[in-house]
């Protein structure tokens, strides 16, 4: 409770900087307008009003709690911003709107904040989507570093035309990645754990925005596409098991990944399967289609790697299962728990 | 990090809970599902897929960080529920959507989680609005006490004919208040500090939206709305005389305020007009139409002790004054920081 009278030209949150008084204001008119300023957030309300097309919106929501904040090829901003497009571009939807909820410990650098918001506004235009409304929070300490975590929610606008649901999956759909798996989240535990090849190893955080949008418009018939985030590549398949009664085959060998990330899950003793991506796709198309898709994601540079790593195939019980590069089979399951804690 | 793979029949929240593995799951089919049940919720997608009538939208986000989590009249989850709504409705909208956003520390008591969805649920129905996607994390425990934040964002449908800005505000116009101010902040703070009284003093948390909506359909014309939660009644004026470059009176015997608060502000050093509200607004309107005003506001009980406390004058330079009981006048500000620390 101490330090609640702050100057203005201190370079640390207090915890006045949350009250919505003054200084709550300096925050914002100072730090956060500069940052993202557009004709939505401006007026400072605590809400936003704009226009959508009627028909149908989408809605999204995540709370970031990633630690470290930066890391290689990216920091907390980055992944909220990309992390809230992607879950609405996977619907189909195109990404329009977001919010943005700070809760800030006391202590924290606001160099670092501007760095983070500088992310923050960096992702959103790279994204297309704008930054309207947003809050701050400032509560106290608890550790030796100040910590801050994201709260976003996304609004986009669904697609004419585009169904995206597990139910018009059949036996025969082609499983497809559209990049290399498991750079977040290896990056993430990297940079946590001062390792050595860290700066070898960058998270793969982006937009899927455009490149979800060239599959839309390529014609395929999409039938559903998820971001393999928490759980990875092994949690967005068993759902998709779970969900369709059908069972999921993928190879190993035509899954990509890098050696580097190969050889840092090795090390750390994780299965590359269910750590975290944060700019990649996994897409269940028509066989027929597979070209299509591939030929689509290959117009950007994010989708370049997409490969078809598997298919839909109708034996019961539902499971998912590994061909691996031995030629022998083995179970993939959806990880108990939390293998990589605060990795999004 | 230790216990990483809590049994399924434990009573706390452990860091797997949060990894989108087998135990988020449990989670969200064995907690959150049962109590928040609905069309849009229910198919556990990372979004929610929804219609909208075309026009304007209004969003909204707010991050909660209350403590304690608990207090006389509401807890977090109704706070954010009804704070959430309440941003909308002062806007003029019709609140229709509430994403939920929670981060909890592991330890957390899964009887308290409970217990918070049940006011989530139960302020959702009050509120007429649908929690239609969420997130989850869980992040290591700091504290003695594990702790829960909640950040919601809301979507509303703009009511046609509602325009709601300062730039309509003009001399002679008048300020209502919709009751009773300060019950909030006193109640949080009373619990906080153990005060014997806490028991008389009960939060006002509670959602506007069929107060407003009585409001919006009495033909009055309403000019500015605003619920003065952090900065209290003081901020919402403050803010007005600096966006409207008019200044503002208030009558201190004019405002509502219950001889509880009165003594409980006056014990902790607080002034009652800088203290946060969860269930009232603030109305600016025509000074013609202050009567319909009161009218609407007493049709419901939200709106019993609704009163005009000040009007709107073309004094410069712009002031916000207090009358005093005594009939002195003084200076309201915005207070600088904060004097109630995670009281929302």
């Amino acid at each position: 409770m101490t330090d609640k009278q702050g100057s203005t030209n201190q370079q640390h949150i207090v915890l006045a900087h949350g009250g919505g008084g003054e200084l709550t204001r300096q925050l914002l008119t100072e730090h956060i307008l500069p940052k993202l300023s557009n004709d939505l957030l401006n007026p400072l309300l605590d809400s936003a009003v704009f226009s959508l097309d009627s028909g149908r919106v989408c809605m999204t929501t995540d709370a970031f709690v990633v630690w470290p904040l930066e890391f290689p090829g990216g920091d907390i901003g980055r992944l909220a911003i990309c992390g809230t497009v992607n879950d609405l571009a996977v619907m189909g939807a195109v990404p329009k709107v977001i919010s943005l909820a700070l809760v800030i410990e006391e202590g924290f650098s606001l160099v670092l904040l501007d760095r983070v918001l500088d992310s923050v506004a960096e992702a959103a235009r790279e994204s297309g989507v704008v930054v309207a409304t947003g809050d701050t929070k400032v509560i106290e300490r608890r550790d030796e570093a100040a910590g801050l975590t994201i709260t976003t929610a996304g609004i986009g606008q669904m697609r004419e035309g585009i169904a995206m649901t597990p139910s018009r999956i059949t036996p025969g759909d082609v499983v497809i990645i559209t990049g290399q798996i498991a750079e977040h989240g290896l990056a993430v535990m990297s940079a946590r754990e001062g390792l050595a090849f860290q700066t070898e190893l960058v998270s793969d955080v982006a937009p899927l925005a455009e490149l979800v949008g060239n599959m839309c418009d390529s014609g395929a018939d999409l039938k559903f596409m998820r971001d393999p985030t928490r759980g990875g590549l092994a949690g967005v398949l068993a759902d998709l098991a779970e969900e369709t009664h059908l069972s999921v085959e993928v190879e190993e060998a035509a899954i990509p990944i890098s050696p580097v990330a190969l050889h840092t899950a090795e090390l750390l003793g994780l299965d590359p399967l269910t750590v975290a991506n944060e700019g990649k796709c996994v897409v269940i198309a028509a066989a027929n289609d597979a070209e299509r898709v591939l030929a689509a994601c290959r117009r950007t540079a994010l989708g370049e790697q997409a490969a078809v790593i598997g298919r839909v195939v109708d034996a019961k019980p539902p499971v998912v299962e590994l061909i691996t590069r031995a030629g022998g089979r083995r179970l993939v399951q959806r990880p108990y728990g939390e293998e990589l804690p605060r990795i999004c």
